[in-house]
């Protein structure tokens, strides 16, 4: 009588053997990635098994193996492992792509002209969209509800800011919110007013749920569509994982479906929106790797303050252009504290959104409070850490937190940063150099979609502290820039550090997958105006290709 | 140089070969199944694969195959499929093996000393329980939030009856959901009161709502607890598939939860909790097969009415114990038709509860104006079935719709039914056989955790009409009576295609599911008597033990 045991030797047996035999090349390109510890290592040729992950980097002169059951020869193209947004807010993005986009508006006429033309041709019960910013507009002000109505009167009208962290209804919709002068301005928010205190249109933080709690819900055939249309723009720059900032159970909901049917291609690391999400979503703790490591819900997003831009980022001292505000915490330190041990109770890792110095001060402080308790790998998360006291700069090393900043929010934010600061108060800004000399990790990301999410961009701009037009000349507060393998790293091995997946992806190596890029250019030779324009020929993840430049 | 479609074939040819060489059999067993028309299949030996489904049944006499890798002798023991229980509540049989039962008590002082010894015993917060019947106590009347005081005071206490149509709570518990003489009742819900209109302590139906929600919701750890236990009491009693009637969000997060690390051992198909919670769960349609079909969210669970014994079900003409009263239809005829369209729209199958005469009547009607726009194969659900209308008997067939019922259910009911309806309304009173004759589909159930899982004792009640003390003699309008194969088919092949799953499981054939029992004795050839009392030794699903008793 066979046991068990034997069945399943004999079917092993019948698995290991021909395993060696099953692997295939990338050959003949000129492959490049870093090691764990951030060193250039160089290669000619990508060897991949069957379930799609590196054998081999093979070496300049190196043998080939001999029993290879597939080889694809490159002629010399430039090969990197794939790029890692550490901060996105996935939907969002996705939404961003199906509604009305007014990221590049350059006026408030522009922007009602683009929002009436949308208007006039979409059958929508609610006009949405997003992507304003006043300070592009060179307003000097917010927009009002009146200037919204006379692009929309007919039906509510509701535009989320760039940042996400301001909306601007029309008329129409703050009728429907229920939203008059009797208002109060809810915890953690503002409603903007005139002076006899009606309501003028712009809602900030927490203010803005007054509108989205009526705004009607996406159907799941709209999520699904801004699912896929996410997932195309991420793949086309060449990203092959992101963390998803704030996934609510409906996000969730939409990517495990579309993993479910085979759909999900790049990998998602995501982080509940808050502490309620991840107990009814994760449960008892973060969820394991699903779909061979293209999922995981392993942390929780918890914000301290608001947006430089609408100046709800917490400031130590007032803002230099509106005295006698210091901008919005979102939470006393009794609450921070204890949504974050109750999440590290559960083994979630915290990311936490603090902008302004004052936030980032409170959320050092908790980390610190919380490790006395909370020991082990922990990988305490700060999103953004945009303005940082210098006195504070070396606490993010000293329990270990990781900065997890995106490059391009200094080269768009400078001169909203000089105004909201004064020139005085900018030593700690996007002080990546800083960070690092002192120890601390860092994962680089770009906040998409309030910027694009450009991983080409935002590694230029760590390597120049310059725009795309290359302003300022020589870099703004250069002594901050980085080198362009620190940069690489902030995208690659720091990203995928931060988010525990280190011995997963993030460099092309021995058992981590093959997740990996085919460039029209060597992004380590070229200078950073070219560097910022690379263009991803193909992104592969898992050793299949997921998507190929149009020819 | 190769192209990737010769990787794929040469991979391909390495693993087909080898695959008959790794099947095994359970050997020498006194196999039964029923074939895909429910007639009956003897074998002597399962042939069965590594992935877990049946190769072959090995009849009497026939050779066995050469190459095995394994081979069990059951030394003539029977086996049989896995049985399905059609109508379950899966976290709330598992919340129910973790909390207070009052299930077996006898008399409300019987009650009332075991809630005070548990609450005596627990630090809850809540005292929560189900299970209690005023019948069983013969107290002819509900009981009160006064009496309840008695047992727990400091506390609030909140029990729901068997079959979670009410609710009783002691006057903590009022208080804290804010009931008062003032508090209208709900639609679709009533609050007992008093000759002066003040709240007695019982809740029925949306009533209860006032209640539940101020209830603290579990934890994720007391969750998954509940979720194994439910799994352990279902594969002890032999049920290795069923349906889910009424999935929340939360339930669906533990169920996935526990199946991404490999601990859901049988099938569930999921019903969702409405049309809202299926369409932000499952999305733009049914979810696909997961976990190699062991999870599906297939269907909507929706109610027209509620149950006999609280006086909720939907009745045509008054209740021969309560003149004046019909009991409460929950949706109007409109609402019905919306919300089953909106789940049609999407492919979604539609369950709905209807007891009463009327609420079935309204089912049906709505499913025959549905069927003109929604053609093809929509399997509509009408659960429990339990009054029928004679002259509605026929409908159920005229367009495809199961009936799925819980034979326990007629036992355990038959005194209350004859109290609500009285004599002469009984002809269309859990007629299964009426139904069958008229050419429609059964599937069985018992409705846990409102009864005892207990496919058994379902299946005997079905082929007798009588309870476990045999009463009544003869059996309760014997007419409805099933055979022994018929009574089997509802436990199998019939609750597989209630499921759309009859091509996976719910009997033992060749590309099926080696979903299978080894029983202590052969359930066809036994008294009723004797089927009733069958014990379960092993049970397997997809090949692999999932349960063994101790022994």
């Amino acid at each position: 009588m066979f046991t068990r045991f034997k069945r399943l030797a004999a079917a092993a047996a019948l698995l290991l053997a021909p395993a060696a035999q099953a692997d295939g090349i990338i050959d003949n390109v000129n492959g490049i990635t870093l090691d764990a510890k951030g060193a250039v290592v160089r290669f000619e040729a990508l060897q991949i098994d069957p379930w799609g992950k590196v054998v081999a980097l093979i070496a300049k002169g190196q043998k080939r193996p001999k029993k290879l059951v597939w080889r694809i020869d490159l002629k010399g193209a430039t090969l990197v492992p794939g790029m890692i947004d550490a901060h996105g807010h996935f939907m969002g993005l996705g939404f961003q792509q199906l509604q009305l986009d007014l990221a590049d508006t350059t006026s408030l006429d522009d922007a009602l002209a683009r929002i009436r033309d949308h208007a006039g041709r979409s059958p929508a019960k609610w006009i949405l969209g997003r992507g304003w910013n006043q300070e592009k507009w060179q307003l000097g002000r917010f927009p009002t509800a009146a200037e919204l109505d006379r692009a929309v009167s007919d039906r509510p009208a509701w535009l989320e800011r760039v940042d996400g962290h301001a909306g601007w209804a029309n008329s129409r919709a703050l009728e429907l919110a229920g939203i008059t002068a009797a208002t109060k301005d809810p915890a953690g928010g503002r409603i903007e007013r005139d002076a006899s205190g009606r309501p003028t249109g712009v809602l900030i933080d927490a203010a803005t749920d007054l509108v989205a709690k009526v705004v009607p819900q996406p159907t799941p055939r709209e999520r699904n569509a801004a699912f896929l249309a996410a997932q195309e723009k991420l793949l086309a720059l060449g990203i092959t994982a992101t963390a998803d900032m704030g996934t609510t159970i409906d996000d969730w909901e939409t990517m495990r479906g579309m993993a479910d049917i085979g759909q999900l291609r790049l990998r998602i690391m995501s982080y509940a929106h808050g502490v309620e999400t991840a107990l009814r979503v994760a449960g008892a703790g973060p969820t394991p790797w699903l779909y061979n490591d293209r999922l995981r819900m392993g942390g929780i997003k918890l914000y301290a303050d608001g947006a430089l831009g609408s100046r709800g980022a917490w400031l130590k001292a007032d803002y230099a252009d509106a005295p006698g505000n210091k901008g919005l915490g979102f939470l006393s330190d009794d609450q921070l504290l204890n949504l974050m041990a109750r999440g590290a109770m559960d083994n979630f890792q915290l990311a936490v959104h603090a902008i302004g110095d004052r936030a980032n001060q409170q959320v050092l402080d908790a980390i610190e409070t919380l490790s006395d308790t909370y020991k082990g790998d922990r990988r305490w998360r700060i999103e953004h850490a945009q303005i940082i006291d210098p006195k504070d700069l070396p606490r993010f090393a000293k329990f270990g937190t990781i900065a997890s900043m995106q490059p391009v929010h200094q080269t768009s934010d400078r001169a909203m940063a000089e105004a909201r600061l004064g020139p005085d108060r900018l030593a700690g800004a996007y002080a990546w150099r800083s960070l690092l000399r002192d120890g601390s990790r860092l994962a680089f990301g770009s906040d998409y979609p309030v910027e694009r999410p450009d991983p080409w961009a935002g590694w230029a701009a760590s390597a120049t502290r310059q725009d795309a037009q290359g302003n300022p000349p020589g870099g703004w507060r250069p002594e901050e820039r980085l080198s362009r393998e620190e940069g690489w790293a902030g995208f690659t091995i720091g990203a995928a550090y931060a988010g525990f997946a280190e011995d997963k992806f993030g460099r092309l190596a021995p058992g981590l997958w093959a997740d990996f890029l085919i460039l029209d250019r060597d992004p380590l030779v070229v200078s950073p105006a070219e560097l910022r324009g690379t263009k991803v020929l193909e992104t592969w993840v898992a050793g299949q290709r997921a998507w190929v430049a149009k020819k």
